[in-house]
């Protein structure tokens, strides 16, 4: 198999590199904004162009549901649909079909669910999940895979991992879209032993990536990190490595320093919408009553919109009287924040100085 | 007294003419988009800029609940505050304390009313309107006027006209923000006889300019389309006349070629968000079925930031799963075709084309 990835530098285990796409080249590592429902929320397409996103995450879940994978399919794809010409990741809609607790019964063959929006009988397997990601035309799909709770017993971890790998073979058997790559899906919980097991069967597949999955899902971070640390520098060397769902700023730093190259995470766009602003050292809450007269940006030197022409001042009477500008206005500049420090870190890799920024970094935090 | 509008064309009765204002000069006619709680709902004041938009109005009565006054005086003015370089309309905050009918006490003085936001009592008077209008540093500050009910009797209408005259000599006697320039409302509902009584009342008056207040407020479009001819060709010659809360593209052209120059409604901002979408012959509801397939964008050839990169089907989406983004890009559409309506106008005005322009719209509606 050949990959269109490439390593182009080290740092201690850290890697910076290049993944072609049908959509143009992802310099990793990178972060990828969420877009749930064809738009990363209260963001256009050419919002996320000026930030400088090399690629985005939509869900099969949410758009099988609305608008439908045919209906994206025969507008032209995703992304047409979303008019995006950049690299879009879709998840397998497994997760948020496991999330679904109490509302759907999984087998060997699939899982059946009742569907959020109209209460309709729905069913996702391995097949039709990576149909409908072929339908929406997505540069990576991801392998249809059980996630199970972070407080899962060995025994649920272990035929998680089992079904996992059953369905990914199902998965690979599958035609992709014209050049779409395909990601394999590394559960084992916190259990390292289950993860390196699992990890060695996945790797040994033909993906043309590998994720972390199931972490993240309530765990401690200390025991996300612990995971991360051991299991990413093992993880394929020449294969892009993707830890699924995570994180905080200092969750991307652990990872990025053990080898993984690409993030998702709703955090950065949900924390806007709930008024949790990221600045170096940390973050404001711009519901405070503090910045109702603050006349300084959210943070100084920011080059986002929100911090170019707007004072926190403007922005917690947005929140306030919750106008509809406030939520654009935050979602820049938390996703500015995060993809910044995401493009420091590979910038560090290049110039063999990781350490020492994520040291920066954790410092000011 | 020199007011710093000039007539620079004329075709019947409509003007083209030219204000100028502490924030640039404004092209009349001219539509002033609504931006209730200092900010057009969904549009950050750079998508303003890009539309062309030269003067926004901002509600009085809102800004005093939230965020106060005080809080944006200090903040620099309502321009700093929403990062607005171009002009703004203060109204006087009278239409929002009428319309809160059973919730306020009318006195010779001044009005009493809650707050919509927290119930508190609150008092407005001639005085304290114009002071707020000062503080939040407007361009343009409207008089303090008694705006009655569209069904209200002879009686209420003169008493009301009576104290409207009252309360301007009062406003008058205020001392405006540095170079505020000061507009007087004409009441008198549809009657004739009283609206031109009050108009020469008012006219009489040193206002910077004349509107008419107290229509579109509920009775049918012919009646308000026969004060508008009436009344609008005999409205002050040398001072800038504005239509107060007008209205469908139909309503502003009539008042155009009435010799109306200045316009403020929610309608295009507020349709948008309710899924109607202006084009050329009349509107779309976006949440017919039809529109979910529908490639083509809201209107070929507007170059509107929707238009330019969505299709229906896409907008048709995000509507129907209320996604944030679909706010923004209905208003930028809306707001494209009524500026871009009221610039044809004034260009047709300048070419001695207007009834053709009129015409031609009207034909397509």
């Amino acid at each position: 198999m050949s990959v269109p990835f490439v390593v182009q530098a080290r740092c201690g285990e850290a890697r910076a590199g290049l993944l072609q796409t049908n959509h143009g080249s992802v310099e990793t590592p990178v972060f990828m904004p969420v877009g749930t429902q064809a738009t990363v929320k209260s963001l256009a397409s050419g919002d996320l162009e000026a930030l400088g996103a090399q690629i985005v995450l939509a869900n099969t879940y949410h758009l099988a549901m609305r608008p439908g994978a045919g209906l994206v399919r025969d507008m032209g794809g995703l992304h047409a649909f979303m008019a995006w010409p950049r690299a879009i990741l879709t998840d397998s809609g497994g997760y948020q079909v496991f999330s679904h607790e109490g509302r759907r019964r999984i087998d060997d063959d699939g899982v059946t669910f009742h569907s959020h929006v109209d209460g309709s009988l729905q069913r996702l397997t391995p097949e039709s999940a990576m149909a409908i990601q072929a339908d929406l035309g997505s540069d990576i799909a991801m392998a249809f895979d059980e996630c199970p709770a972070s407080d899962a017993s060995g025994e649920v971890l272990r035929q998680a991992m089992e079904r996992t790998t059953r369905w990914a073979q199902r998965c690979l058997a599958t035609t992709p879209a014209p050049g779409q790559l395909r990601f394999g899906i590394v559960q084992g919980g916190a259990d390292l032993g289950l993860r390196t097991g699992h990890m060695a069967e996945i790797a040994e597949m033909s993906f043309d990536g590998v994720a972390l999955g199931g972490l993240s899902v309530g765990e401690p971070p200390e025991t996300m990190h612990a995971v991360v640390r051991e299991i990413g520098p093992r993880m394929p060397e020449a294969r892009p490595r993707y830890l699924m769902g995570v994180g905080t700023p200092r969750d991307l730093l652990v990872a990025i320093t053990s080898g993984i190259d690409m993030f998702d995470c709703v955090m950065p766009t949900r924390a806007a919408r709930n008024g949790r602003l990221f600045v170096h050292g940390g973050h404001i809450n711009i519901a405070n009553a503090v910045h109702c007269t603050d006349a300084l940006p959210i943070e100084e030197g920011c080059p986002c919109e929100a911090c170019r022409r707007y004072s926190r001042a403007y922005l917690a009477h947005l929140y306030r009287v919750k106008e509809i500008l406030y939520y654009r206005l935050a979602t820049l500049h938390n996703l500015q924040h995060y993809l910044s420090l995401v493009r420091g870190a590979r910038q560090a890799i290049v110039e063999g100085r990781l350490a020492a920024y994520a040291a920066q970094i954790a410092a000011a935090t």
